[in-house]
């Protein structure tokens, strides 16, 4: 690919971003963690997977508009129209919108093309370890959602089947089963790496946070008469 | 303490609630942690340190809307206020007033009273470990500021010596030094208890993070012309 390209692309991307939690530093995280996976696979068209990676969350500004839209739906054909536009051949727009629209799991659209799958895995990835950790904190403070919730017994709730949003609901929901949902060898290695560090901070918040309530709530009640 | 003077109490401070950051389940933990490090100290005084536990942060509201304000101070005049207005003696609720006055970190107002030094201690454990990390990440998206900033050479900072906002850059700045600004030898080992966890979050974020950056960028020259 050529720089100017490159640029190109990158600068409408740039101009698409808005949510913090998938703020630009998310993209260029994708990006590098695509190259990373691509090196370790055959056939690889690295025009389509670089401009992928770029343009892969343009269209969460109108999934947060209106959360009845697929941002991979709708950025796909944000990215084409944008990329045929521009002059690039349709064959190539096309395959760069097919990797957009199957990047976010959905059993109805799962990935075909090699540069797809990677774009999905690298996707994936961001999600592991410390960085996906650190990635739903911020949303979750961006939309207002607590740590944990109590059970009913006044103790916290370790997430498991929990109702009401949460981290802690959030990570037994999301964070901790994905390291067995990946395409490539490289990309189910590199989650691998990131996994203790997600797992340790979960139990040490859980631990940390329940044994307050544990031993709080039994000190209250020694000093405050009738509770 | 009788329940029905905890409950008002209480419920004047649910009331007061509105960051989510510094939310209610804030004001619980802090107050659970004063009653653990209550009881390896000498003449502590309960019904003062419970509520000034519970109203410690009403004034965070005030420091929101007007970031001249000091939530400490503006909370402890709101505290006096309320309790003198519902019968509580003016010694208490001044001996209330001081705790919560002096419970943020100030060179000139440091606490005084066994109960003031508890609450500062207290608040300060929730700074510590996997729940100082959580809160601070919170924040950081309600406030809409990065993970980490990268330095010239496009690496990412360690947050070091950083002059822009970001959460490795609160890390170094303040979460890393304070389990040496203990009062109380229980909240210093509190403290101590949850620091590895904090750290090694830390460690493994900058790590993931950076990691990318360095070999991605070295990547992507390899694939775009020019770079």
């Amino acid at each position: 690919m050529k720089k100017e390209d490159y640029e190109l692309v990158e600068n409408y991307m740039l101009s698409c971003m808005e949510d913090s939690a998938h703020d630009k530093e998310h993209i260029y995280r994708v990006l590098y963690h695509a190259l990373d996976i691509a090196k370790t696979e055959e056939g690889v068209d690295f025009d389509i997977l670089i401009s992928a990676c770029l343009l892969h969350d343009i269209g969460r500004k109108e999934q947060f508009t209106d959360s009845a839209v697929c941002h991979a739906a709708a950025g796909a054909e944000k990215a084409y129209a944008f990329l045929t536009a521009h002059g690039f051949a349709e064959r190539f727009a096309g395959a760069v919108r097919d990797c957009i629209r199957t990047h976010r799991f959905r059993k109805c659209a799962p990935p075909q093309s090699i540069e797809a799958k990677i774009l999905f895995d690298a996707d994936k990835v961001d999600v592991t370890g410390a960085v996906g950790i650190a990635r739903t904190l911020v949303y979750k403070g961006e939309v207002a959602e607590p740590l944990y919730t109590l059970r009913e017994d006044g103790r916290v709730s370790d997430g498991t089947g929990d109702g009401q949003p949460s981290f802690l609901q959030e990570y037994k929901y999301k964070l901790e089963g994905i390291y067995s949902h990946f395409y490539t060898a490289r990309g189910a290695e590199m989650a691998e790496e990131r996994k203790e560090a997600a797992a340790a901070f979960y139990r040490a918040l859980y631990r940390e946070a329940d044994m307050a309530y544990k031993t709080g709530r039994k000190n209250l009640r020694d000093f405050v008469e009738g509770m």
